[in-house]
């Protein structure tokens, strides 16, 4: 008998085969028992027949996500999701699970977190973690693709690259070091041995503000591109983002249908993709337009508010009339989601009426926060990219502009839809002289990057590179509010488990 | 004018282009001055003529790892390395470098190690990380194709899972948490809610000893296989190194034969591998065969010890004697390289009689060292399994034997040649009672192990997998003595920087 597995059981039509998965739903009628199995590449709804006995019996004892090997024959059924339901003819118990606690009800997110483990199994979940393999797949695609060698640089670093405020000591057999913050300097030092580099791995940051756009562990890409300017990080970036936009497309249509995630406006994006420096950007956050768009949006927002404080009264209500347990736990989850979905939407309007109230005062040399990155965003429907940003707010390594030395050749690339930055780039300092004055302006000791100096003591090159953060490029791909669901296990303040 | 890199420059046949990159070699020849210009995907001569005035007097101005753009005329030479030379016409200096720190000489491995950064810029240093970048490659390719869907497990994890010894300690906004060992446990919850699943990423052991074979920061990729037994563990494991082998034997026999490397043993690989249980391997280690091949080993290494300080004497014969400080430098550098290898030949030397004398007293139930891995690796022509060690020399989660409770269901695969273990797996114990009775033996707390315990609970099913180690399958591929150059800035005890 041939063992097969759910997404492909199409190709058995007619057979007989056996699968292999855990229990994810059930139903009754009569002398029919309706089994959902799931088995990691998709579901099928199994169906075993009182007549049947054995089968038509184990199937009673079979509690939610318990384990199981199924015999029965592939009939092809086109209502059914994957093509085709399963006749059962024979059960095998593998596992009997206790009560499972994630049930079809709302869950604060609290405790699906702490029992991520398990939400994984949940259809969204694997939904979303198979659309990162794919953009991690077409990222790195590009790359092997257009030439570039993979280094990976170190995670324990002497120093830090990016801001010693956001730095994890690590004890290194009595010595402090640090987890990595970038691969960037490292890569520098490759590309000048092997032309373009890239690198993929963990990077650390210990921000110590809880938003929705970061977590303390994160993946990034991180190419480093020899004899490079600005435009060529551009041509890169864009084409990167193209194949990884056309991949999702071609690849989870279904997926993202599932979650309910529109994918008109993905569709819509090509190259080229418009570029602001940051000084038009600054203009167009005091413009009209912005400000007319930010009225429209805010009276959106208090109307979703206005009906979201009523269902969350209704349930109120119904939580003081339940009478059975069962009732009582569904209104109190239902209150936990709703006053999540409040607190969100209140502190949203909180930064839109900020916004209003300052925004003739955003003044030049600022940096960019998320309320600015997500205005700017709105304005177009494609990535935008927004260069030559004030040198004061920008890492010491980014080169000064030969123009307008008040500013750095970088750029950062924000995602439509409001989900701002997902790359941030710049052109490197290539001379020596500049980078010890802008370390000094920092206030870093040069003695720990003297390594890092020699780039420009031995055959200094014009370079550059740039970073595409994993876990924001794949909330803005399933059309997620937090990245928290991004990543398998995440790791924010305050949450280090499981 | 078209800019070519150097290992497309034969496309540019008869063309005029310009060449990017750094000055590795130069010599004169009365009107002739020769360049070798190396750019990361090659080097290439050139030739400046006197008659080009400018170039000519540009070329001497050009230090060693100088930056420069070179322009002039592609012509074929079937001697030369790339097919092509180019007649220089013009020279634009980028960047005049200072005296660059390594030259041909040989160097020591601690000044090499402090320069990695420059090292890296070394042809064979280049040939080794684009070899790694194949090797991973071709790893994730085979798991990619075989439709498992990547894991990225998270580095900063609550507890151990090899053991508490070699644990890295991070603080964690004022908390302890620990750099990953290994994604294993992580991975197992990921497998029963996607069915196949792997990882690849850093991993960290704080390993208090030096050895060739160690590094404390390294890579690893994981598969997690759902409904697995020893051989189809087995077979996973043969098919991805069989891959990695075509690979790199299609895509760099010449980088493997610029470092001296024999293909041959690796072209000679062909699946299926051997399989040895523990026990036989035992008794393969206690036999007359692997006696008299300790006995001919062990004479060879001492012939080439006697060699070495007979080479030794002389170095420190012509330092006595030396009268240029060029001269001086070179007996030193001599020297070193030659005391370094004088070192590792006694180190050998002492195992073996260790291992000769002592051989009839391995007892049964030890774990294997490295020198027993060498000899046991060093019987075969094929990677060889060893399969079934005893319970206590292996981690908690591993599956008991059915048949025999004092062994688990593992596999270490071992490399030919010498270089020992590269895979480590198993079969995972997928009983909640067995597994908390292992935790009780290793006196491990089971509180920070709810949720992988929860793993048996809802829905255990037979499931298992293994750990390649990237570096040290570079080191074999390349056949290497020291895993310290098989990645980009090793991490080693005492060896943080750069």
């Amino acid at each position: 008998m041939q063992t097969a597995t759910i997404s492909r059981l199409h190709e058995h039509a007619g057979g007989e085969v056996t699968i292999r998965g855990w229990l994810s739903a059930k139903r009754s009628s009569g002398k029919i028992r309706f089994l959902i199995l799931r088995d990691g590449t998709g579901q099928c709804q199994c169906i075993v027949e009182a007549s049947h006995a054995d089968a038509f019996e184990t199937a009673d004892r079979l509690t939610l996500e318990s384990s199981c090997i199924l015999t029965g024959t592939v009939r092809p059924d086109d209502r059914a999701p994957g093509g085709c339901e399963l006749d059962v003819t024979g059960i095998e118990i593998l596992h009997i699970a206790e009560e499972y606690p994630i049930s079809r009800k709302a869950h604060g997110i609290d405790f699906l977190m702490n029992h991520r483990h398990l939400w994984l199994r949940s259809p969204r979940q694997t939904a979303i973690l198979r659309i990162r393999h794919t953009i991690i797949r077409a990222a790195r695609g590009y790359f092997d693709d257009a030439g570039f060698t993979l280094i990976d640089t170190p995670i324990l670093q002497p120093g830090a690259a990016e801001g010693a405020a956001t730095l994890f000591p690590v004890d290194y057999f009595g010595e402090e070091v640090y987890l990595a913050q970038t691969g960037q300097l490292y890569l520098e030092s490759a590309c000048m041995a092997l032309g373009n580099v890239y690198c993929f791995g963990p990077t650390f940051r210990a921000e110590k503000s809880k938003t929705r756009r970061h977590l303390t562990e994160f993946w990034m890409i991180e190419p480093e591109i020899t004899f490079a300017d600005l435009p060529v990080l551009r041509h890169h970036a864009e084409q990167m983002t193209t194949r990884i936009l056309r991949d999702v497309l071609e690849h989870h249509r279904d997926d993202l249908a599932s979650m309910g995630r529109d994918t008109a406006p993905l569709e819509a994006i090509t190259p080229p993709f418009p570029v602001l420096t940051y000084t038009e950007a600054v203009d167009l956050l005091h413009s009209e337009k912005v400000r007319s768009w930010l009225e429209g949006d805010l009276a959106d927002k208090e109307k979703q508010l206005a009906a979201c404080r009523e269902e969350l009264a209704e349930a109120v209500e119904s939580l003081g009339t339940a009478k059975k347990a069962w009732q009582k736990e569904k209104a109190e989850q239902q209150i936990r989601s709703l006053e999540e979905h409040v607190r969100e939407l209140e502190t949203d309007i909180e930064h839109r009426r900020h916004h209003m109230s300052d925004a003739s005062a955003f003044e030049w040399g600022r940096d960019f926060g998320g309320d600015e990155e997500t205005i700017l965003s709105r304005q177009f429907d494609k990535p935008l990219f927004v260069t030559g940003y004030p040198r004061e707010v920008k890492a010491f390594y980014m080169k000064r502009n030969g123009q307008d030395p008040r500013v750095v050749e970088n750029m950062d690339m924000l995602a439509p839809e409001g989900y701002g930055e997902v790359i941030g780039g710049s052109i490197r300092e290539d001379q020596l002289d500049v980078l010890l004055e802008r370390m000094k302006e920092e206030n870093m000791d040069p003695e720990p990057y003297q390594w890092y100096l020699d780039l420009r003591r031995y055959g200094s090159i014009p370079h550059g590179g740039f970073g595409l953060g994993i876990e924001r490029t794949v909330s803005w791909m399933c059309g997620l509010k937090h990245v928290r669901e991004t990543i398998p296990f995440p790791r924010l303040l305050g949450r280090m488990t499981p």
